[in-house]
């Protein structure tokens, strides 16, 4: 019956026992077999089992997502990874189509996290449009391959297109601009990357790229490396300023562009987790008069990853632009918020970034495995620009000769869709939404005695922590050790809360450490939620710090 | 009646010109529409009209490329992009759902690239087997993210099974060995990435990383950088060497990992193609000999991007063990065939490896945007862990903290289902299939008297090109300048002669430059031809080369 995907069947029946008995489906790789694999069934009865499978995939794993409201199986990963334990590939098909899509109903979504729960607000990863995994199956019926014209065509001008609609959003530019470098060959807007860590991965190399001109015998870092570069120009170390809210892939992207990690140095914050400006100017100014040392960008956060904390970005551009250092937005989250006409002032002054990152997986809510980097300067990539001469040749047109990864999907063309589809507005009821529920969550927690708020939502992020009220009466007077050692407590009290909230599996809350004042030489644990699902009404929210007060109170 | 996924649809009547004519459909973004984009409709009518739209993306698409069975509709890219001019983001929804497909199958998909046609065999891009398509949606649908146990749970647990399973099947450590580390997570077998690209720059980033040992007040690369390690220890250069047929992305990986693309060193090839070893011997000991040299890794090539050749691994090994330099073999195409019981021998060496580069979108057949990197060492990734305290904690045992990527999909999913449902064997026909064929287009070619072929296929890959009888004759006597000068009139010809094959859209093949001897210090112009479609029959590489035979008469 379903002989269209089994690659083929044989029924072998045990007649041993007297009875026929159905004891295995022997499954056969055989060129008619793969036949079958590859072009589509002639006989209606195929396509309506392919169909058949598909409507399993769209509802039969929605409706199971949606019935388990909760966002996983209470099993632990101990236990889930003794049933994984095979390394054998098997010599013959094991399953047909239909039997890995009822296994991945049955078996491995309820072990899964469901990340489309309401009740899922801890991480930055949610719910998606319906119409994205239609969107998404295009692309793997397509399959085009974006390194290349030839592999692309008319993907690789979407793309183009694309780029600039999103560049246009973020800098603002001309209209001849626009005109000028929409489908200009010759230079690049941006490109997309696999996410916001190879996106800002991208701009660091970028700019470490531009930092030194050629000198004597020494052309460009990319052909004759750093240590040669740092060299001939008497430069000791290459820096990046970043607050300590920027993400990790700022490090990462110190040590595999080989500045070393420590050079990202993370500047303090002040009380409402902004990066503090007069302590990055003061240390330009150290760094300058330390001689040997430059300064390969300035890093400017558009939505925090664990506070949601958007950074002052026209003062650091003004810095950046006296200073002539490289300013980059890390926008991965926040960059959507420019489609909100409620709340795209909060991101002022990511128009005069030199770089910027944004994710489509997250607030684009596009499936996973899509970043973006875009630069103002549309030659700002040649810095980076590879040839290969059976892929692009010399002078060639291709996008894929300025981008970190080789082969692509085409991504370009899920977000060209979902902007048609969503507009502007679609996006801003959604950011909006998110705003205005982290806002009504923020208070909720005030409300409760047996809660501190630990920092208020700017964008859709918010901290808090879970304070007994004995401990809250004693840190208001405790002071050094004492400070230390009631937070010490609490730490432990909203790490075991977490736990068990999060294996209990009915909802999920993150945590992270934060500093509670910048002065402060530790930091303290604290709960992390990310309000991103429109489903995630206040009801909900009210649900889930219930369930935290019946732990702790079970404790 | 599509109104599910327009988020609101409203038909406005025209009512000045005397008849009811439907001139617009408004779509509008507001709540209620936005609920019916996240909620699966529930009405039947609006499910039905879901099943629809994916019937039309499975068969309707299909179809189409089907039934154009050639490459792509004839327009140029010049045309084609002043189609796309347009950069502003509508403020209200433009289409729904069912226009966006509409569009794709009847706008896009004919100036896209048939990747699927059989007539396609010019890049390491092909038809896709039916199945992908599914489970495609499955992992859009169910939204993991890789990056963390808190958002993909058994996936993490799967994925570690199935890097097992490829580590096996290239490494063959004891069943001991993958006890201790299929579900450890402490160690890590190797890791997806978004392709060949990332997991050779991943490869080479361990294996600088674990280059120069902690000295004085040096620690490591990752967390001091590259200038310190080098100063500290007394190295003015580090390199890389692969021979000429190396992919630039190693190229890439010297350039963004700080050592600068001149130190990767290509090597002379021999006639065949492969390495020469005699020569790579020698220049390793030239490079110890020359000091302040250190050579970060040996690159071995399974499978060529250009030519398909497999470079002596054994040999290679050998060189690396005596010399304890990292060995990294690059199988982002060849790797696949170690599946094929047949062919599997010509990858010999490659269980000696340090570290290896396997692609997923290749020979995988799998979507694009999917690599892999192996390393034989369980421990070998620790030397780039990072960690982030809101997603990695210190001890982590997400995956996450060793990979260049940050959020990925659950490509693991796919890779496994594929191999449950293909089988070693399945794969082992395709593979048999693309070099089998190979070699009967070899012959095919070297039966005409107007082509000449340039690199006999290893495996599926072959290169070739036209040359007229008449030049044919005079190259024969040739030397010095006159043979450059003939090898450029046949450029001339090779280059027009792809270009207008190309153009015409019903064949592909893709061109390259090759040196024709070791000893020449000049390239030419081949055509190149990558069999993986299982559809590419001798009949229709007949017609290939007969329609260049036609494209060459009308010069």
């Amino acid at each position: 019956m379903l002989s269209s995907f089994s690659l083929a069947e044989k029924i072998i029946w045990n007649q041993s026992h007297k009875t026929l008995r159905k004891t295995t489906v022997q499954l056969i790789a055989d060129r008619r077999s793969l036949d079958r694999v590859f072009i589509r069934p002639d006989d209606e009865n195929s396509k309506k089992t392919l169909v058949k499978y598909m409507e399993q995939i769209l509802f039969g794993l929605h409706d199971f997502l949606n019935r388990h409201v909760g966002v996983t199986e209470e099993i632990s990963i101990t236990e889930l990874a003794k049933k994984y334990m095979d390394v054998e590939i098997s010599e013959h098909p094991q399953k047909n189509l239909g039997q890995v899509i009822e296994d991945i109903i049955q078996d491995i979504a309820p072990k899964a996290v469901n990340v489309a729960s309401p009740y899922f607000i801890g991480h930055m990863t949610s719910a998606l449009p319906f119409f994205m995994v239609h969107l998404k199956a295009i692309t793997a019926a397509l399959n085009q391959n974006l390194i290349k014209m030839e592999t692309s065509k008319v993907l690789a001008v979407i793309e183009r297109q694309v780029l600039a609609k999103i560049h246009r959003l973020i800098f603002k530019q001309s209209p001849e601009f626009y005109k000028a470098h929409v489908q200009n060959t010759r230079t690049a807007l941006g490109a997309f990357t696999s996410g916001g860590t190879t996106a800002n991965i991208t701009a660091m190399w970028v700019a470490r790229n531009h930092l030194f001109p050629p000198k004597d015998d020494f052309s460009t870092i990319e052909e004759d490396g750093l240590f040669k570069a740092m060299s001939v120009h008497g430069t000791d170390r290459v820096v990046i300023l970043v607050s300590r809210r920027g993400h990790y892939s700022l490090k990462k992207a110190g040590g595999i562009l080989g500045l070393g990690n420590k050079n990202i140095i993370s500047m303090d914050v002040k009380p409402d987790h902004t990066i503090d400006i007069d302590k990055l100017k003061q240390r330009v100014q150290d760094l300058k008069r330390q001689g040997r040392t430059k300064i390969a960008a300035i890093v400017g956060i558009a939505g925090a990853t664990e506070t949601g904390t958007i950074d002052p970005l026209q003062e650091m551009a003004d810095i950046c632009e006296q200073e002539q250092i490289h300013f980059h937005v890390d926008a991965a989250w926040g960059g959507p918020v420019l489609l909100s006409r409620t709340y795209a002032h909060l991101l002022s002054g990511i128009e005069r970034a030199d770089s910027v990152t944004i994710d489509g997986h997250k607030q684009f809510y596009m499936p996973m495995g899509t970043g973006m980097v875009y630069f103002k300067n549309a030659l700002a990539l040649d810095a980076i620009a590879y040839h290969a001469k059976y892929v692009n040749r010399k002078g060639s047109v291709d996008l894929g000769i300025k981008t970190l990864e080789g082969s692509r999907e085409a991504a370009c063309l899920i977000l060209d869709a979902a902007l048609k589809i969503m507009g502007a507005k679609g996006y801003a009821l959604m950011i909006d939404h998110g705003i205005e529920t982290a806002r009504a969550f923020a208070q909720k927690i005030e409300a409760r005695p047996l809660f501190e708020l630990m920092t208020r939502p700017v964008l859709n992020i918010l901290t808090y922590r879970l304070v007994p009220v004995s401990i809250r009466k004693k840190l208001e007077t405790a002071t050094g050790e004492e400070r230390r050692q009631l937070s010490q407590e609490l730490d432990e009290i909203n790490i075991r809360l977490q736990r068990i909230q999060r294996e209990a599996g009915k909802s999920f809350v993150s945590r992270t450490r934060i500093k509670l004042t910048p002065e402060d030489d530790f930091t303290v644990v604290v709960l992390r939620s990310v309000i991103m699902n429109p489903y995630t009404t206040e009801i909900i929210l009210d649900d889930i710090l219930d369930e935290q007060e019946q732990i702790y109170k079970r404790f």
